[in-house]
Parts: C-alpha cells; sequence; structure tokens
C-alpha cells in the first residue's frame, strides 16, 4: 500500500507505483484526504487520474481514506507500506511517521529510493511551475498534464 | 534550563527534564509564549501540567516566558540551556538557534540526545493522532492524557 | 546571479554577493517577487538597499522579477546562477530547486559556502529577534539596520 | 532477501528479519563474502548462527555469496533486497548502492527502518565493547553471545 | 579548476567537467596526487584518459598536482574550483575543505549538484563492480572503459 | 567530562574545554588512549599540552584512560560528558555513541556546538595541511603550533 495526497498523480508517483507493483502481489494506493489543506483536485478527481494511469497494471488497487492511516491498514488487513524517498530530507519526517506508525498498529513501512530522475520532482513543485506556465508535460502522465492545463485554464 | 512551548509535555519532554535535572544542580523548565501560534492549552494550563508530572523533581522549577529567550536568561543568570535531539532534520534549525543565541547574549546551548523510545514523538504529532482517536495513552504521562482526551471532547 | 528575497539584505547575503563578484566577470543580484508572501520592505525597498550596500562593486548589477527564475535567466541570458548554502538542510531543498531549473531551462546553479560567521543568519531570524528588541546591529549592513529598526518604530 | 557481513548477527539484524518475514512469502538472509575484511567468525560460523536464531521462523533461508550483489540476485530470481536503516548517515550510502543495484539488474531495494531500540547498534560496535569486557549479553542473541564471549577468551 | 583523483574519470566526473566549461572561460582539471592511496592507474594516465574524452571542449585544460590544493591555487592564480557534490554525505567533508581552503587562500569552492543520472556513481564503486565482472560500459566514457577491462586483465 | 585523542589538541578543542568550564563546576579533557590508531605524539605530549594551554582553567583537570570510556565515567563517578558537534556528518556518529554509552552505563552525552569559526577544523587536518608546508599557526595554541613545527622537522 502506498498512502499520499497525489494532488495531482506524477511521473515520480507512478514510477514508485510500478515497481512496487513488481515486488508486492498485491498494490493499493490510498489517497489520504486532509480537510485542512487546500488541494487542486478533489479526492474523486485524484483517483480517477490515479485509476487512469495505472489502468494497466492489474495487481494495483485505488482506494481513499479520511482519518489516521493505521485504522485504514487495519480495516484493510495491510501489513506493509511503501514510500518514495527522494532525500535526505523527506527521510527523518517519515521516520518518525513510520516509527509512530508501527508502534500504533504493527504496521511496516517500507522506503523505496526515487529513481533519480524524478529526484526533484514533487505535486507541489510541478503545480509551482505550471502557474507560471513552466513546461512540466515531461513530469507528468499525459491525461494528468492535460488536465492540470485545464484546471489552471479554469482558475485564471 | 530547558525552553519549549511543550502544548502539551510528552513523555519525551519528560525523559528530557528528568536526566536534565540529573545532570545540573537546578533545572528550569520554561514554557515559551508565542502569540502567533494557536495552541491546545493555554499558557496557565502548560506549566501546570509539568508542574504535576514533575512534582518529584526537587530541583527542577517550571516558569513561562513572551519574548527573546536570550533576554529570559540574562533576566534569570541562566548560564545554558539544554535542548533534546530527536533527529538530524532537527540539528540544523536548533544548531542556528543555539549560534545566534550564544552570539547574542553568550547563553550556551546543550542538546541532549532523545531516548531512542521516543525519537518519533512530538506533541503536534501525538495531538494528529488523538484528534482521529488514536491511542496515545503510553505517549503522555497520565494526567496530560488526560487532560488532552477531555480537552478534545470539549471540542467536539 | 544570485536570486532571493532580500527581506532585507543581511551581511551573510552581502558576504556571498562579494564574493561571487570576484570571481564571475557580471554578478547580477535578482529580488523575487513572491505576492504569496507578506513581506516587510517592497520589492523596491529591497532593492534600492541591494543598491545601497553594493555600490562600491562596479560588476555588480541589481535587478527584480516576478515569475520563473528561468523565465528570468532565459530573458537575461543567466548561464548560471550562485547560491549561498548555509547548513544541509538547506542542501536537499536547493538541490531539488537546481535539478528542477536546469532540467527545465539548462540553467546551472553554483552553490557557494555561507562563511561560518553567518551560518546562523537568516532574514526571517534577523526580524524576529529585532521585533523583540534583540540587537542585530552586527548582522546588517548599517543602512540596512537602520531601515529596519525605522520600519518596527512605525509598526508598533 | 536481506544482505550483509552479520559477524555477527544482533538482535537489531534479527528485529529486521522477524519483521520483513512477517511482510514477504520467503525471507533469504545472505551472509556476503568479502576477501579484503577481516572477520571475527568464519562465513560458515556466521551462516550457522544465524540459521540458529531464525530456525523458529520457517520462511527464513540462509545463504551466502562471494561476489556481486546482483549476481546473487539473479541467481536466485531475488526481485528485492531488504536492508535496515538506522540513521541518516547510512541512508546516503545505501542510497547509492541500491540506485547503482537497480541499474545494474533491476533489482529493487527496499529500507526499513531499525527498531530505535537498536539505533546504536552495530556488529563493530559490539565487538569493540566486548573486546573491553563491557556488557553486551543484551545486544546479542544468547547463543551468538556466547560464542563471542568464547572467541573472545581464545584470541586474549 | 575541477580537482579530484579521477582514477579513472567516469561519465560523472565528464558530466561536471562539460557543464563547467560552459560556465567558465577556462577550465582546468586537475589530477591530485596521493601517495598515500593506491591507485589503479598512474598520474599519467589519468591526466591521458581526461586529456582524451575532453578533446572536444577547447576550454579544459588538463594538469596534475603533488602538494596542498591551495598551493596549485596560489602558484596558477585561480580564484575558485568547482566540485560536483552528490549527496548530503559529501557534502559536509567538502564544506570543511571548502572553508579550511578559503581561511588559507582566499580561493573559494563553488559546488555544483551531479546530474542525478550519476548520483551513484565513484571510481571507487565502478572499480569494485568492474572487478567482479559487472558491467560498467555505460558509466564510464567508452576508451576509459576499455583500459579499465584491459588494466583488469592484466592482474588477473 | 570531554574525551578525545586530542593529536594534539586545536583551538577548536580549547574553545569546547573554556565554554564546558564556565557551565560546569568542574570539567576534565580526558586523552582517550587507542592502541590500534598511529598518533603524531605520546599520551603523554598529549596530556601535557592541553595541561599548558588551560593553566588558567581553575576547574579543568586532565587525565588520560586506556579501555572503555564508561568505564572511565563509572570509575571517576562522571555523570555526564561534553562532546564539540561540527556538523551532521559527526552527529550520526555520536548519537550512536552516546546512546550505546547511556546504555552500558547511564552517563549522559551532552553535545555543545562547535564555534563555526572552527567549524572546519579537526586535527587530522591540521596535521595533512602542516606537513605539505601549509600555515596552521591560527588554528592551534602556540605552544601545541610549535610543538607540531618541532615534530614535523624531526620526521623529515
Amino acid at each position: 500500500m502506498s498512502p499520499g495526497s497525489y494532488d495531482p498523480v506524477t511521473n515520480g508517483h507512478l514510477d514508485i507505483i510500478t515497481r512496487g507493483a513488481e515486488v508486492f502481489d498485491e498494490f493499493i494506493v490510498t489517497v489520504m484526504v486532509n480537510k485542512n489543506k487546500k488541494t487542486m483536485f478533489t479526492v474523486e478527481e485524484r483517483v480517477d487520474m490515479i485509476r487512469e494511469v495505472t489502468a494497466h497494471l492489474p495487481n494495483v488497487k485505488v482506494d481513499s481514506w479520511q482519518g489516521l492511516l493505521v485504522d485504514y491498514c487495519k480495516a484493510n488487513d495491510v501489513k506493509a507500506m511503501v514510500k518514495g524517498l527522494r532525500a535526505v530530507s523527506d527521510f527523518d519526517y517519515e521516520l518518525q511517521m513510520a516509527q509512530m506508525n508501527h508502534q500504533l498498529s504493527g504496521v511496516e513501512t517500507l522506503f523505496m529510493p526515487t529513481n533519480p530522475l524524478y529526484s526533484y520532482l514533487s505535486s507541489s513543485l510541478v503545480k509551482e511551475v505550471a502557474t507560471y506556465h513552466g513546461d512540466v508535460s515531461h513530469l507528468l502522465p499525459k491525461p494528468v498534464h492535460e488536465r492540470l492545463i485545464r484546471r489552471l485554464a479554469e482558475r485564471a
């Protein structure tokens, strides 16, 4: 299982999902809902986009959840999560979350190094660059890029 | 002296205070007031909780302060502060603050490594987990846990 | 070229600018405008202050820009940027920005280690300390310090 | 699969093996042979000790290998490795090895955070402390501790 | 100027040299001689290989030096060095060397982030993998790869 | 108490000792003997040099020890050690040692940030630079610098 806000899913996320789906029998991608954060896409839109770009991966399931991650894991009998790790600055925070989650429920967190090609990539950076009309077409799956361009046009 | 927001004091804080009180003759715990940050507990409540859970440590004093930390140190003739260090991500920020404070007033900052058992622990993470009804009873002193549960119930 | 918000320029910035101007034939200091962030000084004031404190450096030019940094670099034929690096915590974020910018436009980012004397120094820390009447006169060029004191007096 | 020198296996290793064996259907522990490094125990001894302390874990297999890790993975159809991650200083080196191995053979490396109780633990630190007669009985499985004490007595 | 042991020059080094030569008018690559370290190639061989793979870059010069780096800089009127930075673990050591060198002679060190494609790459890792017959042909310039294979064959 | 190899004591060490002696009633500097490491100065010479440069600090005592640090602490009733912390790369190793020592004996390790002026300074770097006739007179106390120059002359 791989949790995240996926606002929207990037090529970096897709790389982790694809590789995770090769290692595990079943791989769930879970969009975490955080009411306190403004997002560019609704939960439904984010789930839809992940479904569309992972349609060719039969053992990938897409889901969403509001609440504690560990409750999701218990409810769905998830033994382990997979998280992409880009850089050392991610590491400390992720390690603290992993230890807290393990401590609360026994769920394991496994870290998978990001493809170096995408080590500079994050959804928020992509949105910031796109807002200023920078070209991000190579950083997002094609249908996601089209939706982002449309969304920004609606807002302008 | 050990400054912090203590909103609320956790088992991790208590571990640092207990160990600090063994090393130094007198150990002051100072709740720092920051008007720009919303807190779950008032300054008085935070001071009260620390007093309650350190009552058995005769050389621990609890205080509060609004303003620059270095002014507190001057006013109270404090030569050194003790700060818990959980992880590398804490380190850079804390080091910058330590150098600034030393530069402004000559006060020293000594870092004490957090007990590994509490390395994933922070007041904000505890509050977030508790908000979603996760069990945090083993992360907080008993009276603090009871107050947190009550406060969350009042808010609901 | 060295981009930043410079709100206001500190002795740490001035150290990087001075050293950069010795290494490169022409050195541009560019105040980046970010409408989503509150600043203490207007863009014009920030540009003015940098001009004043770099007046003795003939190959330093001061400019401002709103939009993507890479668009500024293209419009001004800038091949490389110089950024001061204070600590490891700066490093990961800056590295991600550098890779993104190189990827978008081919512009290079070169990192210059901050003078250790200023490793604890940032504009926001200076403003915070000054707000509480801490002495920051040795952390800012003299005319910048005077403006900061005036600005804080106006606000009080 | 989890590679290492295991000279000897510690409680920290055993924690990773136990948790890994819960996440994966089959979990191989592979003692890597490095002729350029002096070891306290022979390869056979190291394999024996791991077998003894993992005897209760039916899906754990123990093996040894001399040569490139990626060749082992190819020969044994291993899709993923699991490595314990103690601290940031481990991270960079391990990340480089992971990217090199992925690049050479497609094998994935998944990082599992070490139990914070064992974050300070390494085989070499244990050997160093034991050499000076420090008590390390709580850091090693019981039969491993006995063998270490015997080995040190033989050498004295 | 970019110093290093270059034993041998890799695609990662070549990437830094190529990008450095675009930013600076003249770019010197200096093979540093360290008598206490065993190398696979002699100084002359290492210089030759760099000359061969940078022959198409007219503003690149190749040199060698035994002694303090800062003495080389003084003797050759070098104002700034360029070093590739792969990861945080490089950063601290390099920062200390940069500050020492600046302090001894005023020479500046500028860090250029490594292409993420080569972030896992080092001469020693390449030699280790090649020793065990791993394929490193895509990590080295073609003539360097051929020399490495020959050298390893001579030694076998 | 502050342990180290002090081969030889530098201005960075002296800064930590001076500041530590202001914070604690008694401050012991302990030269740790490690038979497996070649040193430039004998234990006696290293102790002598520290005594000489701390003669003006009445509450500083100088000692030496061969064996486990924790055994020294027990034998001398030391409750806490002070270690200088230069950079993040020091941090992880030192944190592991601190946790191991606390775990073995209850002794605390307190970290004191190095003066930024000396953040690039280490005994081994000083020796390396001096070997090549670089000027290190500002990095060492005067009598230590004289001894280092004599020692290098004897060896030449």
